[in-house]
């Protein structure tokens, strides 16, 4: 045996191996052997086949996991409705169809109620503030556990920043014109929108744009420039509304199935852990980028007509969205920790945040 | 040989050992194989030992290298002067005295005239701005082109958001304020500081409260609340002055000695590359956290007596920050590359933000 593969052997730590195997006797085990089973798993997802920025930044993260690991880790992605419909990713990782999703978290409110304020928050915080209440606050603890009766891991894996108001057919100059609009709009900022006299759906991603443009919906949301552009609703709606109150950002959500995370060895579960942490912000790195590309395009080549929310609009739509937060932080103790904790959160970084990067957008232009 | 033991040895496609070493017949390598080869490195920093956020931030790196790697990658962290003083610490890493090295990019700007602008530019890009021209922009292709010559390898690995002006003996309400007053900043701040006639030195961080203390310098800046605090700069000035204008955000540099790197597999080239990117968004988050935090305690606790730079200032800073930079970028077409990406990358960007984080920033408090 060759000096360099004896000290292979030993580094792989095959003393059972070669005593049982053969005469030769090898060294014990080094410390850090590597584990080389090797592990499979899916990866179901809620967005069309290679959506730009929500499709492309699952198989980001499958990669990522594939080169961390060598090999010893390769997840296959599912886009929605190859191995199950966008919105049973949830249940297809708890039940272990798969062992991973890709999907948002408010998709879940029918199963914990807790869910909606994982990914979004009306009048909540930016992505900055929201990484940090996840990961040096009491978010990622409580997300776990709005999670754990299901057997299901979150983690953050994914940030949009912060979003449009939405595609409107209609003008909204005033409260008014808010009632009766048939919306599409998921999570609190639905429920927001129905206080305020709107009739609001949820529909998957890929039925939005034929329902705006054949008037089953006079307006949308969807998420921002980059992905309302691929989808085209500028061929469908007139006028492009800002800002994204209902989603100052949005949250996308890796959910990981209990079971199959734990029979990972360690550093599996660490490059897990960290390859969603890496995608976290290569995605909200991507927005940044193309949100601000796709907005030059949408309006110096399609035309596109930005509006404003009044103001008068936007403040009654925050007072809305904070009896929509109280009453459904008073349906749970857990959703009133959640609340609680975020909005204690928001508030302290805010005071900061209002000397220094507020100030700075304000000395810009 | 039980069964199992045979299906990790096939794992491990231990072939040609199992054939050299003994008799029994193993199938041959599978896919993905792992080098066991063990690598130990050693990490300059321009930091005091044990610095919160700072040495703390290259202490989070060098373990999750060693977590991801299983221990195939360690890393050992050097406070400043333990290997090499702290403004040696890129020479280490060119020379390989150190294969890695986490200070700030704008300490090098006398081998790299470049080097100042992927630290901080005032007035320039925030954190979320920042890694987005980093990673979906020129700017880390820039950055080593660089360092290039040097052999040296960049990589963002911590961000400390927005900045505070610094900590001041004088008040400061008018441009004449500034004449004469001798302040520790480094970077473009200092350059545009010494153009309003401010007197300006640089210090390494260890320096910095006795300077202030004995009245050697009348100001400096050093970070934010959350290091500022660490520091007991509340102890050594009367006023604490926002906005950060010459810090909109603080890339932290993780520089890394070529050769080293090349020799690394690519797995661990890619574990190496990683945990930089995750450590960057760790930091951000310990700081939007912290920073809130010590600016509470600050305030509250010791009594701190906030003030915001007047407009007229702001203005003419920024005024004399628009030539420090085009003169910098005139240097060399280097500079000039990296000022002109920088800052139409600020304004594509920023023509977005002001309809999204600007306006929700405007609806806070």
């Amino acid at each position: 045996m060759k000096r360099r593969e004896l000290l292979t052997a030993a580094g792989l730590g095959l003393g059972a191996l070669a005593l049982s195997g053969c005469k030769d006797e090898q060294p014990a085990a080094a410390a850090g052997e590597q584990s080389q089973q090797r592990f499979r798993w899916k990866m179901v997802t809620s967005w069309p086949k290679n959506l730009p920025g929500l499709g492309t930044t699952a198989e980001h993260f499958a990669q990522l996991v594939g080169k961390l690991s060598n090999g010893r880790l390769s997840v296959q992605v599912f886009a929605a409705g190859e191995l199950v419909p966008a919105l049973e990713v949830f249940d297809a990782v708890a039940s272990g169809t798969a062992e991973l999703g890709h999907s948002a978290a408010y998709y879940w409110k029918g199963k914990s109620a807790a869910a909606s304020f994982f990914t979004a928050v009306p009048f909540g915080m930016n992505a900055q503030e929201t990484n940090a209440w996840l990961y040096e606050g009491d978010g990622l603890e409580l997300w776990r556990k709005a999670y754990e009766p299901f057997g299901v891991l979150p983690l953050p894996c994914g940030n949009t920043g912060v979003q449009m108001a939405g595609w409107f057919n209609r003008e909204i100059n005033s409260l008014d014109d808010l009632r009766g609009l048939k919306i599409r709009m998921p999570g609190f900022g639905g429920e927001v929108l129905a206080r305020a006299g709107a009739t609001t759906v949820s529909l998957p991603g890929s039925e939005i744009f034929t329902a705006l443009q054949t008037g089953v919906i006079d307006a949308t949301d969807w998420v921002s420039p980059y992905n309302d552009l691929a989808f085209g609703l500028h061929q469908a709606a007139k006028y492009y509304y800002y800002p994204g109150w209902q989603e100052p950002s949005a949250v996308l959500e890796l959910s990981i199935n209990r079971k199959a995370f734990d029979a990972l060895p360690a550093d599996l579960q660490v490059i897990v852990e960290q390859a969603a942490r890496s995608t976290n912000q290569a995605m909200l790195d991507e927005y940044t980028r193309r949100n601000a590309e796709a907005l030059d395009t949408l309006v110096n080549q399609h035309g596109v007509q930005l509006r404003r929310l009044p103001d008068p609009v936007l403040q009654r739509l925050r007072e809305l969205s904070q009896q929509v937060l109280e009453d459904t932080a008073n349906q749970e103790p857990l959703n009133r920790e959640v609340w609680d904790s975020m909005e204690a959160f928001r508030q302290k970084v805010w005071a900061n945040h209002a000397l220094g990067e507020q100030v700075m957008y304000g000395l810009r232009g």
